[in-house]
């Protein structure tokens, strides 16, 4: 097998490529594109591979937090940094959070290997993070002032046989379509996890309590959202202050919304069990360390806790739930689910109310 | 509530005792003990509490190989290095796996609110962290060569009324015991993952094959172990080089045994296909960082990965999962479940092939 197109080959190209990606992996050799230290981002594509123009860059919450608070809300050091990333790696990776992101783009080549069953001109999303995806950027985000995490971005990035994308919508703006899209692994986890506790419940009465913290936001939305359509019989929501109270009771995802700083282990499983808790399953959507401790102790016992937050410690939260005797069952938020990409934009279309907290955000 | 021995109270001592053990906490104010940066480790307990006169630390695996790195393997320095933090934190928790280990000793002092059901004079180890367990040292660990994870030690540590302690069988070596109840976490949880799904399989013929990485180790041989008990059609071990290789042979708790790196995703995966997989269940017991992608492409669709390992990288581990598209549920190993203790003490005592690789770990 040989390049697709290989006018442009390097001269260390292995002589097969893989659906993984591995014939991208520069440094340390054999391992995933995810775990690479440096990918080879070079534009002419193998015969499975897809090359798509890219049009926007949408990062991963925690990994912008992180670039914000490092450059000191610096808006032109916050690019640079993104930029000097990009360079170096050949991937948008956060070297901090190891997190990346998505992007919005159209197929400008599809290999005839390629099973994405893309062709050029499509407009997609990637639903894979950008922490593998190999990518170029040519126009220095010239467009983009820093202070968001949507990236107007002009380059390529390169999707391999075991890639996923979605084709954008029609019917929702684009912006819309990548937010969504980039937290669809949350609500098809939540909505799995959520109809098996109430399969394995002993009454229709007794069906999941759950509980969403950071309920306002992206991923915590579309998981309230995912929640009650799986037949939870409450989902609280929990906000750190008032003013996303607000937003959230206007949005009508939750039954009861209640204020807590989720950092705080006390507050948060008080404020849980105020409002109709302990939970059966809490959900994290929290961009902020430090969730683990409040998010177990607001679980029942036997009940489960999913981890959607990159800022997750593993460790803390193993420890964590020994340290209090909890018999909580944790789960990896897990990006991909079959299905995910549908029931996301399904619930977008069909909740106003997440709509509203999505479109606001993006706005 | 005043403190039970009062002769030695703080300025600022809370009013009341907490079973999380937040009364303990100096700071940050209001985290967990486990989250907490340090510790009151002072001997007077509340009347919930339980003081502990310390005879052995068993540091965590992952914590032990990352200080003997650190020290450029001078035990001299690693020593200094476990004093250095217990003294500073009040606690023995390495700063940068936020691990610990757990500990033996000799119940000094009950409160009379104890719910723990101990006495004066009975021989416990301590089933909660070390690090969330306030400790003194007192001897300067001058009988601890730095070489070996087990620390033999004197001071106290306190134990709160949500601890768990269990008493130390009779008939088995109390370093055995230690060594155990450790890791007594992973065989539990294995055993309830393998239970669920030969439950959840079609048909007997199709019970779930397990994969064990690391299974010469602790947590991995009782871990092998319990999935064999808990119906696992077929239980393969995987082992870094052929010496493990061999003495996970002779210990007949695994029905093959291959040798592949578990850092690499792809030799550890095909040497799991190649021996009868994929798993349905992949247990990850491998103390070394890097892990996450070969467990996750050495496990079927739809099936589970529980990550036991310290080393496990939340983030690693979910874009793992999203970047080769893999529906898989991931579990962080929680080290409680009801009757874990005395699973994996019956598993010590019924199967000698396990007990032979704990033994030759201790010696």
């Amino acid at each position: 097998m040989t390049r697709f197109q290989p006018a442009f080959a390097a001269p260390r190209s292995p002589a097969v490529s893989s659906p993984l990606g591995l014939h991208r992996v520069l440094e340390p050799a054999g391992v995933l594109p995810q775990a690479a230290l440096r990918l080879d981002a070079s534009p002419e594509i193998w015969p499975d591979e897809v090359r798509v123009g890219v049009r926007r860059l949408n990062l991963d919450a925690a990994s912008f937090r992180q670039l914000s608070e490092a450059a000191g809300g610096d808006p032109a050091a916050v690019r640079a940094a993104v930029l000097d990333i990009v360079a170096s790696r050949g991937k948008m990776q956060n070297p901090v959070t190891g997190s990346g992101g998505m992007l919005t783009g159209v197929v400008e080549a599809a290999g005839p290997d390629s099973p994405l069953g893309l062709a050029p001109g499509d407009r997609i999303a990637t639903l894979v993070s950008l922490s593998l995806t190999p990518l170029v950027i040519t126009d220095g985000l010239a467009r983009w002032d820093g202070r968001s995490e949507q990236v107007p971005c002009a380059g390529h990035a390169i999707l391999f046989g075991r890639s996923i994308a979605a084709i954008l919508p029609e019917d929702l703006p684009a912006e819309l379509s990548l937010a969504v899209l980039d937290v669809c692994g949350a609500p098809a986890l939540t909505h799995r996890v959520v109809t098996a506790a109430r399969h394995a419940a002993p009454a229709p009465a007794l069906a999941p309590v759950v509980a969403v913290l950071g309920a306002a936001g992206k991923s915590g939305s579309l998981s309230a959202a995912a929640a009650r359509r799986a037949g939870a019989r409450r989902v609280i929501g929990v906000v750190p202050h008032e003013a996303e109270a607000g937003l959230l009771r206007a949005a009508g995802l939750a039954d009861e919304v209640v204020v807590a700083d989720a950092r705080d282990p006390v507050a948060v499983s008080g404020a849980v069990e105020r409002a109709g808790g302990p939970a059966d399953v809490t959900v994290v959507c929290v961009d902020v360390p430090g969730c683990e401790g409040g998010a177990i102790l607001s679980t029942a016992p036997g009940g489960t806790v999913i981890f959607f937050s990159m800022a997750t410690s593993f460790s803390a939260a193993a420890l964590g739930a020994e340290g209090v005797a909890a018999d909580v069952t944790m789960l990896v938020g897990n990006g991909y689910a079959p299905g995910h990409a549908e029931l996301a934009l399904d619930l977008i279309r069909t909740e106003p109310g997440a709509r509203g907290l999505f479109t606001r955000r993006i706005d």
